[in-house]
């Protein structure tokens, strides 16, 4: 298999965007990435496009056509893949297959969802599809509380504290204030988060991610190719995917995820890396004590340290290892589809040294951390830091 | 590139499953392609699932890895690729692409959709989001409206007859009385056809595909291995996808399919074949038009000369080419996302002389064609008849 990296990247503002639609929000995003790599639509060989619920939040399927569509550059294969909250990151492990593969050269892999099309309740059972629709959905369980249960097993079984919790969304949100294009530029202490309303005891509501509308893309290219198109590539060196029970009376233990850790396990195999030689990650934080799972299971505390880690100020954007420097799903905001794009771009700035105010320092090694629904599918991307043309 | 080969299929009866679910299905379908092939599940290394409107059909998303768990292989990646009634097709393509490129020596590819457990208008409803939800469907065009308009420009260009469509149909329903798993076994005439009511005019029930459960899987594995495990692999001597506008608004022409003639003249050249070297075909028949479409654009008929052909037999079973010897999406029924996957399980049959009373003679090359939506995608899969073990 070939080496692919990351050529070009390109976000669109994350929240509520009444004035844009579906189609000109993945076109803007696709366009930036496009031309930040100074490419053309002609040059783009194959889409990929992760996308989790457009049939239920805006009447649309065919999304690969769609974007090819729209972007201008029809007749190239365009695919869709879904993957629930880790449609994004499984479309890069497709582009990153395709150009590995030796099928293409050079590959677009959008993510996009707007979500504020219909009202939270719809918006909430579309979500809910990423669970198991016979035996929790339709009984009752909402997808926070499905977070909450495993909140609960963590609490009761490593002492980890509300207050814990909580420290991870003041980060983030603090994170975000330094991100222009996240959701909420606002800062919230951890008396805001105790003070807001349980949506699923032992989850607030500044616990959970939002409904956000929003898309990211990246250009990826075979890595030789890619050292003469552009100054700063950044290579993939790993990406791995792995699955687990839809429903969590499949699990093993509630108090991890399977598939993250065998993700991780083969990532680091792959890349040849362990869990300290990566200088900074994004993961995946649909509610804070997700953060604390996926800090825990890619091994970057032990299991039920994660917490404590977080209160004491480690994964801050200064600590030892900084976890979502873009704000994460929590404080830069969570378009379902576009959330594991979105996190290869905020790889690929940092890499960059472009990430502005929360640029980490010496950043050569990153790592981005995608899940499906309460853990059934997970992707795990390690990139490193290469020279291109001078 | 490696070269892949199909060693196993799996296909469910098509037809009215009230006593079987969405998930029973796929893993019927699974179980049938991993035991035909002498494997067990711990063998298959990866998972592409072709699904398109599960959110809509049953309220279930996280197809991928509903399969793997379903099956009992996880923690292996398993992907939903979506393509509209392409879906099955392009994850065909895409567990082509992961066995070529080195990835994972041996795939299964799995195809399904679950249509019948909403009412007819939400399937209608679902359907609709294969084409432009902004600019066709929202103003009140439906499914077979759209293929109705490229059905009058065909007539008035070429002289088509509503009798030329009618014959589609005729012989696909004949050819679905030799399919056990055919959803329908009845013979219809040209007179029962012209007598149906006008869906669409001048496209009447019996032009129509129908409403279907059911679900199909095929075992891919790279082919030095195949030779070895299989005594009758098929190999794909190509795999290949084009996009076009989602609204017909956007096509430069109504009376043909631009993605399938980019689809079949890159797998020609990708085989090294002609037309007429092609054996026999599975085409989309979404609507007895679409077929005559398919016909022209594959290259089997000089545009303009579908009708004609299929009204003079040509395509029959011991015509000139036999096109959907299985029945067709007319003739044994459209469960839009496992279409594509169960078009590969007729090559394959066909190519193990293990078609029964469908049987074509001599059959070395076989080719299928998969279209999504109104033309927007379209996928095109050539495969050879290869010895393996003895």
């Amino acid at each position: 298999m070939r080496s692919v990296s990351i050529i070009g990247v390109g976000l669109t503002s994350f929240g509520e965007h009444w004035g844009k639609s579906f189609r000109e929000l993945i076109a803007e995003a696709g366009i930036l990435a496009i031309a930040g790599c100074n490419l053309e639509g002609k040059d783009i060989e194959a889409i990929y496009g992760g996308c989790m619920a457009s049939g239920r939040f805006i009447g649309q399927e065919h999304i690969g056509a769609l974007i090819a569509d729209q972007l201008g550059v029809t007749p190239i294969p365009a695919t869709r893949v879904e993957a629930a909250c880790a449609s994004g990151g499984v479309a890069l492990r497709s582009g990153y297959l395709a150009v590995a593969s030796g099928a293409h050269d050079i590959v677009a892999v959008g993510g996009i969802e707007k979500m504020t099309e219909v009202s939270t309740e719809q918006a909430g059972f579309a979500l809910g599809g990423a669970g198991d629709q016979e035996t929790e959905l339709f009984h009752g369980a909402t997808f926070p509380s499905l977070y909450a249960l495993m909140a609960r097993k963590h609490m009761k079984e490593f002492g980890t504290t509300e207050e814990q919790m909580a420290a991870c969304a003041v980060k983030n949100h603090k994170n975000a204030l330094l991100n222009p294009n996240a959701q909420f530029h606002r800062e919230v202490s951890i008396e805001d988060v105790m003070k807001s309303g349980y949506v699923a005891s032992p989850l607030k509501l500044l616990d959970c991610s939002p409904i956000t509308d929003g898309a990211a893309a990246v250009i990826l290219c075979e890595t030789k190719k890619a050292r003469k198109l552009c100054k700063n590539p950044v290579e993939i060196i790993a990406s791995t995917q792995a699955s687990d029970s839809l429903a969590l009376t499949g699990r093993k233990s509630l108090t991890e995820m399977l598939a993250t850790k065998i993700a991780a396990k083969q990532a680091y195999e792959h890349a040849k890396l362990k869990p300290k030689d990566i200088d900074f990650a994004e993961v995946h934080d649909c509610f804070t004590i997700a953060e604390i799972f996926a800090i825990e299971d890619l091994g970057f505390f032990k299991k039920g340290e994660g917490g404590k880690a977080t209160e004491a100020g480690k994964t801050g954007l200064n600590g030892e290892i900084p976890i979502n420097t873009s704000g994460g799903l929590k404080g830069k905001g969570h378009p379902v589809g576009a959330t594991g794009v979105a996190q290869a771009v905020e790889a690929f700035l940092q890499l960059n040294n472009a990430a502005e105010k929360r640029q980490v320092k010496n950043a050569n090694i990153g790592l981005t951390h995608n899940v499906g629904g309460s853990g059934a599918t997970a992707v795990v991307h390690i990139y490193k830091k290469i020279g291109g043309k001078k």
